[in-house]
């Protein structure tokens, strides 16, 4: 159990035809009894946003921030689909309704896959009335529901966080397109502790910035990422907002380092950590260059703990640095001290550097914030997965 | 003849032993009779800018705007290599000022290759006499010293634009961590203009501007990034402001497209137009997105014209954007217009993607402001060539 392991959800997961392959492309998350129950989203910020984006942030403020279900389907983003592409993410929504005897509005809807293409709308006509019927409780029907979520994934990524009085479930999918400040990734999330919509969204929003804004792949912000929540309330605990915020952060986290981990063409992940800024966004700004820089994640395609190509970012940042008083580590071993070149034990750095969660410390020797982010390498796979689309 | 072909310049290359491979590593350019004429430069914004750039600004500064020689070499960047670096820099400028009997001050260093290792100080002790003997104002001359600057760099880059009254003669090596605000990339110009000290700094940023600055291959700035122009007067011609400035665009905007042409693991350049832009500066910003997105650079390499991934990078550009009014083309061609797919010749859109030269037009449906800049794809030789630094 996974996205329906908190009391009071189940999930579904189908084949309707979207994706060439036949693999499963439609999932539902609802409440067991279709009622809705407070909910909230944090979506793009892409000026593009796709038809879901847009309707789902339609639906949560008509609604105050209810939902009893998010229906979520992958192969066809729905973005760029102009007023059509509206009303087919609305009839989507309408049909899941229909099935859980909700209201239209009271249904999210989230979508993933490529850009560009009208929906086959006949498929999810008949395929929304499989994916309803299907729904269930139990650990499989979050496998099948985690599954018909993912694109270029290579595996499920699924979480169940428990805490005292009460569970946060949820599953996710993104593999490329993933930037500080949202990536083509989706994720549902549900509790069954209880939290009012406003304060839902508040912890939502810090546990997203201090989580899935803290992941790069390839610095691409995509048109449709959403990440949404709904609180069933089942439990009978009533969740402060510290404890609900540590929750869903702690399952985003999760959901982020599986993210990072699948990374299209990546066989590395690097947290990249930068301390000694003047400010806490500064250190964020610096972290980011490094971790978005093509010639870093080359060099750590190669195992190659070449550091000046991380000094030589960091100075590029356009962020305060004392040159002559920086750091730069790999698994904590100082390669570079002062601006210059460090002795240092070089087996120790070769060790780390054939690990497959690499470690880079900097610090920038202006000041005392700090901030860190996870990226991966950058190799073959990635290109090959995403030189053309068919 | 390219950087000696105006009247009162020589050039030499040479090889030193920096190189394991052996290959030329030690340029020379200097005004025949060794006399300082005026001189401006435009250096990398990074704030760990490397031990030379740091010597030939403090030489400028010093002497006012005046040098007789510029020297260059390729190899090690001298870059992170702290006190010792900038003596080991001053060193060569001196050893050439020996050479050239002229002033220490008066010569201007270029430096490009490996970061954060010290000079090996001897082979230059050696080399620069046999550079400073080499010097000549013939053809041969000029290839060597364009050759000697080379790293990663597959073929010399030289251009020579002849103006009435006066020549621009230059050469460059750049193949990668090249982004706009410079990149590394040294560029070494001379004229035979007269054109004074403050003037040539002018007419030299203005074309580094709008040239060099609109050049993007993945993303990076480096450490050592010179442009120096040196303006012997020997033509008798007396530039004028926008005599100077075109010239020198000109000169840049060869060397520039050279340079993409050239970029490492790159197949293809692109130009990208943004217009419909609030402003020049959100052009500008818009352009640089899409032309610096992993994932529009490796539908390039696939020649797959997949416009959604452009949109994608425009909308989360943090420009100024009306999807609804969003248009992309390629070559001319639209496939997006109110941002959706528009009906167009496919079989006209796969024969522009098959070129080596690929155009990419957006539109952002926000004003009239517009900026265009150039970019290569991202294919498995960028990665191959930066995996590793052995």
């Amino acid at each position: 159990v996974s996205v329906n392991a908190p009391l009071g959800f189940v999930a579904s997961g189908v084949s309707c035809g979207i994706k060439p392959s036949g693999d499963r492309d439609l999932a539902l998350v609802a409440t067991d009894d279709g009622r809705p129950v407070p909910a909230a989203g944090v979506f793009t910020s892409n000026l593009a946003a796709a038809a879901p984006v847009r309707v789902s942030r339609e639906h949560l403020a008509t609604t105050g921030g209810r939902a009893s279900a998010v229906v979520v389907s992958s192969g066809n983003a729905n973005a760029a689909t102009g007023a059509a592409g509206i009303d087919d993410a609305r009839r989507i929504c309408d049909l899941v309704a229909n099935g859980l005897e909700a209201a239209c509005e009271e249904v999210l809807v989230c979508q993933t896959g490529l850009i560009g293409i009208p929906l086959p709308m006949a498929r999810f006509e008949s395929g929304i009335a499989d994916l309803v019927s299907a729904r269930e409780a139990d650990a499989r029907a979050a496998a099948l529901a985690a599954e018909a979520m993912m694109t270029t994934d290579t595996v499920r990524k699924e979480v169940v966080v428990d805490r005292p009085g009460f569970l946060v479930g949820g599953m996710g999918k993104g593999a490329a397109m993933l930037a500080p400040d949202m990536a083509t990734m989706l994720v549902v999330l549900t509790t069954d502790a209880i939290c009012e919509p406003a304060m839902l969204h508040g912890c939502l929003s810090a546990a997203v910035d201090g989580t899935f804004n803290q992941l790069t792949i390839d610095g691409c912000t995509s048109t449709n990422d959403s990440v949404v929540v709904l609180a069933g309330g089942r439990s009978g605990h009533s969740a402060s907002e510290e404890e609900m915020t540590s929750a869903l952060a702690d399952a985003c986290g999760a959901l982020a380092t599986m993210m990072a981990a699948d990374a299209e063409g990546g066989t590395k992940v690097a947290r990249v950590t930068v301390a000694g800024a003047a400010t806490e966004r500064e250190a964020r700004h610096a972290a980011r260059r490094v971790a978005q820089s093509s010639l870093v994640k080359c060099s750590l395609n190669g195992e190659d703990p070449y550091w000046g190509r991380v000094l030589s970012e960091l100075g590029s940042a356009g962020v305060e640095m004392d040159v002559d008083r920086a750091v730069v580590a790999y698994g904590g071993v100082v390669v570079c001290r002062g601006g210059t070149a460090a002795d240092h034990d070089r087996t120790a750095v070769e060790a780390h550097m054939k690990q497959q969660n690499i470690e880079i410390s900097c610090d920038l020797g202006a000041g005392s914030a700090r901030a860190e982010i996870l990226t991966c390498d950058l190799g073959h796979g990635y290109i090959d997965e995403n030189r053309t689309t068919s």
